[in-house]
């Protein structure tokens, strides 16, 4: 076997019947994700010993759970993340009852944050409070009426102004024109204040459109983005933070396949808080609890534990609890996750009757102690 | 409203909680998929005639589960893969009890199969009988056994040869090599029997490499590709087969995040059949009965039925029911399912002591009536 280094473990958790045998399904999980025979069939000792996974540890947890260190050679990945993702939870995923909960190791593949925590501080300069972020919605109104929401929630002092994800390159408001008029916005605002209010549109293109989406954004000076990696592929938000150098904004969007279920799928904070960290998230925005969604406390605070942990490597990024906030639930979140959050206030800023002000309530909420 | 053909439907199954409202639980599925804002703050008629999602039809089914088709505007999807999947199924795939049974509508964005079962049919020559394909495997093996061993198998007189999906760019049998060495084997075979095996290898490359591993395929002649459109992206899939004129065989890999539970996700018959045909599948494989996974009859009944259906502008596609198939199956799969199959056997066959004549022995059992 390798050293080490050259190989990565994952952990699975598995919910096993009654006569059923623990060890028949991991070895079963280590042939299937590798090379998908029968052990009758694996011929000869470079693929018993390093292809195929192999079981590091098996325990028993309560109620028929069972608790699965698998351990994988680098090489089988290719060194990319489709085939990452394939040997990860590829076939198993049609089996019931495996859940990834995490994986042990580190390769070049993964870019992480290009700015992380400590990068967005700096550019925003904001060193002791959570960053506050709203969006431009709801979907429906022409491009000059988000310009002008952009414009008076930037007066107000906000950080980031982020499209709602699903903004896109709509007839009534076409992607070309509202990076155009919203950065303008932005950039009049911040002229005024001297502030630096950052306008973030969603990229979500066709394929056809990858390239000339970048020109727009580029040309425009955009520094940030919004990415839901589920919509445009895992691998293709892994290149954005390899290739590019946009702050990206995770959007768990279509993600909820593989987060829901307690016996099956991934841990949220495994999928996003590390893995899309380790992807390149600069921030990652999850479903917090008290929202339109139903994240419980613990998995918010696994989230974030994910998002903030030391790694020697791969810098730390910021939670985004959304899905619903209002301006009541801020002391709490603050209470509770501490201030190296982004705080993201949508729709409940829209009631305000001058968004400016709304803002400027909003910046006071978030920062007091 | 626009006229019908502007709009699509998509159908939803609701399981719902004593004291909920079926009703409140479908307005909000329309506010999320579209303007993700309290009706409250939908705040001109434009967008609550056109861009939020309109309740169609709301009906109890039995036990607490309802069935509700929302009507949403083309409009909504900007045209493109990344935003209709956001649209059909994002935000919400976050909420639990919500799953997607199927959608009511067509748009040119769907390529659909280039090939499907009338072109497969004609490129094979075998208008009367299942095609026949196997895999090289198991991961692990250089290129020259490969080449070895699809070339016994092309004697044999095998229709397809893919890639096993977790064959990549690994060091031990890096893609450019196999695609050179294993299509020159298999160009021999068909030289000297005057057959057209087609050579199918896996295509799962990163970003960076998309254009670089398409030109091998193509200078090597290349006319058939093994893809996985969750490890590679849905919309990457759909790009292929607008762009490129491969055959495109899809693999269900990682898609079972979306497949495995009662009240959530998607039907499988909807994804694996019509959501991978409408993307441009000319065959999808899927678990099927009597395998190593756990469909049941009527699901794989149900994606064969999605693939075969009658549509005026896309081509009907091949059902690949696999997943541990072996020769003893062959025989109840065509009596249940009829003939436009492709069989897939892979392992098993590889258990045969002559490829040769384990294809040959494939080819009758297959063709027995």
């Amino acid at each position: 076997m390798k050293e080490p280094e050259n190989r990565f473990e994952v952990i699975y958790e598995l919910q096993i019947e009654k006569g059923i045998s623990a060890f028949k399904v991991a070895e079963g999980i280590c042939l299937e994700q590798t090379v998908e025979v029968d052990r009758s069939l694996v011929c000869n000792s470079f693929i018993s010993d390093e292809v195929v996974g192999q079981i590091v540890k098996l325990e028993p947890l309560e109620m028929g759970k069972y608790r699965l260190k698998v351990s994988y050679t680098w090489d089988v990945t290719a060194g990319n993340i489709p085939q990452f993702f394939n040997v990860l939870y590829g076939n198993i995923s049609m089996k019931p009852s495996i859940k990834v909960v995490d994986f042990i190791g580190d390769h070049p593949m993964f870019p992480g944050p290009q700015y992380g925590i400590p990068g967005l501080r700096k550019i925003f300069r904001e060193m002791d409070h959570p960053l506050l972020c709203s969006a431009i919605k709801p979907m429906g109104h022409d491009v000059q009426s988000f310009a002008h929401m952009a414009y008076k929630m930037a007066l107000g002092g906000i950080h980031m102004i982020k499209d709602d994800h699903g903004l896109n390159d709509q007839p009534f408001c076409p992607f070309e024109e509202r990076v155009v008029k919203v950065s303008e916005a932005v950039n009049k605002a911040n002229a005024e204040t001297g502030g630096n209010c950052m306008y973030m549109p969603n990229f979500a293109p066709s394929l056809e459109n990858f390239d000339h989406h970048l020109d727009i954004l580029k040309r425009n000076e955009i520094k940030g983005i919004l990415v839901s990696p589920f919509l445009i592929g895992l691998d293709q938000f892994r290149y954005l933070a390899t290739h590019e150098s946009f702050i990206l904004m995770a959007h768990p969007t279509f993600s909820g396949g593989y987060l829901m279920h307690e016996n099956h799928g991934m841990r949220p904070g495994f999928l996003l808080g590390k893995l899309f960290r380790y992807l390149g998230a600069d921030a990652s925005i999850y479903c917090n609890i008290g929202g339109r969604f139903s994240f419980d406390l613990a998995t918010c605070k696994d989230i974030n534990t994910e998002l903030w942990s030391v790694h020697p490597r791969i810098k730390s990024a910021f939670p985004v609890p959304a899905g619903g906030m209002t301006m009541s639930n801020l002391g709490q979140m603050k209470k509770v996750y501490g201030k190296d959050l982004i705080f993201l206030v949508g729709g409940a800023l829209l009631q305000s009757e001058d968004l400016t002000k709304g803002v400027k309530e909003f910046r006071r909420l978030a920062f007091a102690d």
